[in-house]
Parts: C-alpha cells; structure tokens; sequence
C-alpha cells in the first residue's frame, strides 16, 4: 500500500458513501452493522467504528441507540432552496452567441457525461412497441414516403392529443390541435403568429434558453418575472408587468419550469391567467414537461383556467416517447386557423410516418402504464441526484427538489462562476449546462442546471463527485 | 339517338381526339385509315372522311400525300408563351389570408383531380427501397426514437448532399451543410438568419406563394424583379434594384421557378449573382426543382457563380425521393454556423430516421437510375398536358413549354379571372391554383398553375378538356 492510499478506515467509509450516493443504501435504510462490517471488509473493529465516526460527522449516517447506525433522512432536505430572486431592471444584455454555441457543442459530445442535456437515454423510449407499429405502417402505407399530410395534421393524431390533453383539465377539440416539429416548433409558430417585431413577451425567469433564443430571433424584446423556487410564476409580478406596458404575449412554463422544475400552484395559476387575459394578452403555455409530475395527479394546464380562448398549450412527445420523431403539437380554438397557417408557411408539414405511428401508438394504449415507469424512474432518479449534491458539493449550495421534469437547477455559492465550472466540468468529461444562458440578462452566472433524466448509475455518480469537488476547488470562502 | 346527340362524324372526331389527347396516338402517329376506320367504327366511309377532314381544320392531324393521315407535330408549339410583364411600381397589395386558406384548404380534398398541387403521385416514390432501408435501420438503431440528431444534422447524410450538390457545379464540404425540415424550413431559417424585421427581400416575379408568405410572415418587405418566359430571371432589372434600394437578401429560383417551369440560362445566371454580390446582398437560391431538368444536364446552382460565399443554395428531397419525410438542406460555408442556430433555436432538429434512412438511400446507388426515370415521367406529362392546353383551352390562351419540375403556367385570356375559374373548377372537383397568388402584389390574375407531376391518366385528359370548357365558357372575346 503507497504512502498516498487512503487510510483504511477512509476505504471503509468510502464503500458506505458510494453504497449511498449510488442508492443501494436509501434514507432510514440500516447499515451493516460494525461487527458484519468488520467481518466482511476483513478489517479490525476498531477501523469500523472510526469510519463510522467519520461518516456520521458528515451527516451521512447517524446512530440510534441501542438499533445500529442508519442512513440519515434525505440528505437533501439539509440543502435550503435557491432563494427567491430579485431580477433588477437592468439593461437587456442578452447571452452571447457564442456562449451558446459552446454550449450546445458540448451537447454533442458523447466522450462526456451528459449531465447538460434534459433528456432521458434513448433506451427510455419504448422503442420495441414504437418500430412494431412503423413495420405495421408500413405494410398499411407502403407509399408513406411519397404522402404529406398538411397542416393541421393527421387526425387522428389530432384526436389522441386531444384526448391525452384532457386530462390536463380543459376540453379540446382535434380541429383545435396543430401537428407541429416539436415543441420549440409550436411555440417559435404561435409567436409569428402573435407578435410583430419590437413587440414585448413576458416569460419567467429562469426559463428556457431556447425560448429566450427564439423570442431574440424573431426580432421582440423579453420582459421577466420571477419564478421562485416552490412557489412558481409570481402572479403579482405578472400583473405589476401587464399594468407597466404593452405586451404582445406571455410564454409560460407553469408545469416543470425548465431549468428549476418548479410547479407553479393552482392559485397562482389561475391568478395568472386572469391578470393576463384581462389585459387581452394570449398565453403561450410550454407544457412539454406536464406528464413527467412527481405527484399523483397531472397538473393542470394554464387551458382549465382560460375563459377568452387566450390561452395557446404547446407540448410534445419528445421528452416523454420519442424524441427523435420531432412531432409536437399547439392547442388552440381561437388560433388554430393561422397556426395551420404559420405551419404551413414555414415548414409545409411534419413527417407523415411519426404522425401515424404516434397516432396508432397512444391508440394502442399502454401510454400511461409506459408514462408512470418513466416518472417512476426519474423521480428516483432525481432523489438521487439530490443526495449526490447534498453529499459532494460544499456549503453554501442550494437546490429544490424538483416537482416533475428532467433536471435539477442548483445555485452554487456566489463566489462560483457557471460559465467557468462549464469549462473545468468538460474538461472532465462532465457535460453541465452553465446558469446564465437561462435569462435573457444573463443572470443567474453560479448557477448551473443538471440532467437527471439521465438516470443513475456508477458513471453518473462518480461524475456528481467529481462536480462537486470542482465547485469546492473554486468556491472562495 | 336523340336530337342533341352529336352527329355520326362528330362521334368519330371525338373518338380519335380522345385518343391523342390521352397520349393513346402521340405526335406523328399514324391515324387509322379511312377505311379501316370506317370498318372499326361500323360508319360509313363519306362519314370517316367528313371526321378527318374536320380534325385536320382544328389542327389536330395531316394529311401527308399519299401515306394517309397523322397526328400534328406538337400542338402546343402552336401556342405562344406568355407575354414577358412589365411590373407595374403599384403599392404593395398582398394576397389575402382568405384566398390561401380557400387554395390550401382545397389541396386537401382528395375527391377532387388535383391539378392544383406541385407533387407526383405517392407511387413516383421509391417506396419499396426506402421501405426497405427503414427496416434495416430498425435493426442497427433500434433506439432511434430516443435519439435526437442535432444541427447541422447526420454527418453521412451531409456527405451525401454535398456530393449531389457538387453535381450543380460548386464544390460543398458535409460542415456547409445544414440539414432542415424540407425546403421552405431552409429559405425560412435563412431569411430570419440574413433579415431583420422590415428589410427589403428581392424576389422574382412570379414566384412560389409559399415564399411570399415567409416573408410577409417575417415582417419583410418585398421587391419583384421579373422572371421572363423563357429568359429567367431578369439581371438587367436585378441590377437596377439593387442600384434603387438597401435589400437584406435575394430569393431566387433559377433552376425551373414555380410556377413558371423556366430555366434562367447561365449567362444571366452569372449576371445576377455579380450584381447581387457586388452589392454585397446574399442570395437564397430555391433549388427544390434543380435535379428535375428535361434537357440532358442538371443546371449550375447559383453556388458555381459565387466568389463571395453569399449564396445559401436550399433543397429537399421532397420533388424527388420523399415529400413525405420533411427533410430539406440549406448550403453555405459562410453562414452555415448561424443556420445551425436558427434551426436549434426555431425546431431543434430534424427527424433521426428519415435523416439516416436518405443517407443510406443516397449512399446505395440507385438514385440517378430512379430520377432520369422520374424526369422522363414528368417531361412525358409535361407534353401531354401541352398538348391538352393547345387542344381545349381558346384562343388568347399562352403557355410556354417548361424546362424542368412539374408545373404549367398558363396565362389565359385576359378577360378569365382565374380565381372565378379557381371556383368553377373545383365546383367540376378540379384543383387548380389561380394565379394572382404567386405574386406579392396580386398580378397574374388571369394566369393558372397546373400540376403536370399528377401524371397522364383518362381523369386527367377529362379534367383538361372540361377545364378548357370552362375557361371558353367564361373567356370573353
């Protein structure tokens, strides 16, 4: 054994921290006791008890008396919140171009682990049913390739969305529904539908970069309101926004706010869209993550609160069955005509084949037996995840658990700048998306989003440690 | 036989009209004897000759001396082409949302002949091979619908592009190209890449509809140069633009503009591109129908011409290979990095497996044999609708013979209103696309657009001549 080795009482605890983070042991779970430990590491007692020592200074185990030593209760819940944020009227200062690239370079690579991404691993999709249901399409439609179906999209596609959309709380006919490339489709489409150029949409900090890129390319101004973690989209800044000036549009991500995967409460909810529809502004809602709740029930669309038709739901399948099959879908009674429209005007149509087989696939059933694994594993997934950061990442650190989604926002003491961790992270093979791309000021520079849909394993764990130990390295006291 | 029947000679006409029509006897065709005629029809021979002499006053057949009668040479050159139109400076008066809805609603009705498209038949595809490589890929990606391709898109199918479009006379490396959701996605992603909101777009006149209304939708201005029967595009007029007024961008359609079928000869080719790029304005070349040539050469893209890098060449697989799979390209070294952006940041990506499906597709060999079957299809219906127009459609009737894709451009009688016979057609369950819409300032109001890549067939002759009944019904002389 070399001078540097650890000592062998930091082995033993080293072997319950991975059994921990890496979830073979779970919270209030017991923990072999010391003389088992002893016996099976085939080390003396007296190693044991100074391991267990260590680990319980640490807060990762505790001893109850006369009953053993026990993994502590979710050691995230040591972890506070992010706290809620001011957002300074501050100049626009919108994310560089370049920034951007870098990050969706990194997007790319798969030397890295893909912690940057918010996406679950190609195997999450159910892959073997969705390529049974292309061979029977193709025996069904042997000419598929030479067939276009315009906008607004296969019909029945159009009455399953319909369908699945329902159970988010408002009724919705197939002719209100709009096949679309994806999600970033419908919502790019309903703004050129919305909006002309120079005109004002509000969104919520943080949100989506993509949104906030897409908002920039069509040429109109971003105005923000806070989303807090737990409590989601501040209605009353909403309405102090609606009072101040003209906005053409709001795009909202009420259910699984990308990156903080915060879900805005019901009352919120409906004060939202009332303070919204009162100034006659339409609603973008990005739902793409409303089937991925953590809790029991579908959370509703902003629709169920909608009285003016002013509310436009934009989702997808992309984060859910098939990313790869870039269909999503905008709902819409008032604006499906010029949704067609826009669609039809800027990329004709969406693949015929996806539009048929997703049809046959959510009519085949199984979707929800297929959706509840799928939330099953990310929530544990996430759980995961939060005891990683609570365990690796240093003082100072905050995150909340996450309602629903795929990724977990964490802001980092203030001395840690997102972009540079970034950097060093890649370095590492370790893919993470930095915090500032997530609001059009660039604020948010220590904080950082990870991808949990990325699912646990040993790789994964290793790359947290390794994270957290990068944050350490730079974090200044 | 009742008294409104057609008399005995009339019948015989029709019947071997019929027949040329439907490309039953082609040009040069010897028609039946007098007497074989007179024995084949159970008519006497006085009524065969009174028939033949009849058709050979309508122009229809000759008699050659002493070897009997034959079908006329090429009827249609027989009509001239449409007049070359000066473009009236009028203030800008776009098309009408209605007009669309009611033309796009109508390409939809599948109980109707549809002249009104610009595709083949579902048939024309290369179904069974592409069928084919799609189960292949089924095998070797099983996971493909959890996996995403992100901008610039799959690097094999990039290759394959890239060596096509080497063909069009300008070398392209797989990093220039950007691979998009189908043509339109292209010109649109590049437009809103090259353009701010309010800028002038220089397009030529006519054009297709679907590039107007991107860039009306973009909140663009407009600026018609002509596109002559026959000649192309006009450089003279290009240049005289460019000399009058700042313009962001060109949109461009040499290679057999839609609607008017017309290859802009080389010469002016490179013309317009010097003037253009001596101006330093970017040019979006629509190349969808490039690859459908009737003469023995693929034309240069604008690219060959292009010393600056200011040319972004689009295309699609949609004329050709697959309408259905959404898949389209745009090509450019000096702005393919910006494409990547606005493609990520409008849609995110295209679909994985038709991307992988056409790289194997293009890469298996083949395709060459299955366009020049492809070309000589269309330029065989190309003909046979001539021949039909030339045949039933009156006096005052222009059309010039197109060089390449797979439509018509008919410019009628001045007093037709080809949105009235836009209505009286599809009342006969035949779609046709009036003219006034391929033009922003609603010209061409007495021009018809027919698809010729729907193929020869006995509905389509009926469709013909019954749309000739009804343009005579309404022409005014």
């Amino acid at each position: 054994m070399s001078a540097n080795a650890p000592l062998l009482y930091e082995q033993v605890a080293h072997l319950v921290e991975r059994q921990i983070v890496s979830g073979t042991l779970r919270m209030h779970d017991r923990i072999p006791s010391v003389r088992a430990m002893s016996r099976n590491a085939d080390v003396s007692i007296a190693t044991v008890v100074q391991a267990y020592l260590h680990l319980e200074q640490r807060g990762l185990i505790e001893a109850r008396p006369k009953s053993g030593y026990y993994v502590r209760a979710r050691s995230h819940e040591r972890l506070p919140a992010p706290r809620p944020r001011r957002l300074q009227p501050s100049r626009p200062r919108s994310v560089a171009s370049s920034v951007l690239d870098v990050c969706r370079e990194a997007t790319e690579r798969t030397d890295v682990v893909q912690l940057n991404l918010a996406m679950a691993p190609a195997t999450a999709s159910p892959n073997r049913r969705l390529n049974s249901l292309i061979r029977d399409e193709l025996r069904s439609h042997p000419n598929h390739a030479g067939e276009v179906i315009l906008p607004p999209g296969d019909l029945e596609l159009r009455r399953q969305v319909a369908k699945r959309c329902a159970l988010a709380g408002a009724a919705v006919a197939p002719e209100d529904v709009v096949i679309t490339g994806g999600t970033m489709d419908a919502v790019t489409l309903t703004l050129t539908t919305l909006c002309r150029p120079g005109d004002a949409v509000l969104v919520e900090s943080p949100t989506y970069f993509g949104v906030l890129q897409a908002i920039e390319h069509l040429g109109l101004r971003v105005v923000e309101v806070p989303n807090h973690p737990g409590t989601g989209i501040d209605a009353a800044a909403v309405r102090a926004a609606v009072a101040q000036q003209r906005l053409a549009a709001a795009v909202l991500m009420p259910n699984f706010n990308n990156p903080a995967g915060t879900l805005t409460p019901v009352q919120a909810k409906r004060e939202l869209v009332e303070a919204l529809t009162e100034a006659g502004v339409p609603i973008v809602e990005d739902d793409i993550y409303g089937e991925l709740h953590f809790g029991p029930e579908r959370p509703a669309s902003l629709r169920s609160f909608d009285r003016e038709g002013l509310v436009i739901s934009c989702g997808s399948v992309s984060k859910t069955i098939a990313l790869g099959y870039r269909i999503g879908w905008a709902i819409s009674p008032a604006y499906s005509a010029e949704l067609q429209r826009a669609k039809f005007f800027s990329s004709v149509a969406a693949p015929t084949l996806q539009q048929r087989v997703l049809a046959r696939y959510y009519a085949s059933g199984g979707y929800d037996r297929f959706l509840t694994r799928l939330r099953r594993t990310l929530a544990e997934s996430a759980e995961q995840f939060l005891d990683a950061v609570a365990l690796h990442f240093p003082a100072g650190t905050r995150v909340a658990p996450p309602a629903g989604g795929m990724v977990l926002w964490i802001e980092l003491p203030a001395s840690v700048d997102g972009m540079e961790l970034f950097r060093t992270a890649l370095a590492s093979r370790i893919g993470i998306m930095p915090g500032l791309i997530f609001s059009a000021k660039a604020h948010y520079r220590h904080y950082i989003r990870l991808n949990f849909g990325v699912g646990w394993s040993d790789e994964v764990a290793r790359a947290l440690a390794r994270l957290g130990s990068l944050v350490r390295d730079t974090a200044r006291p």
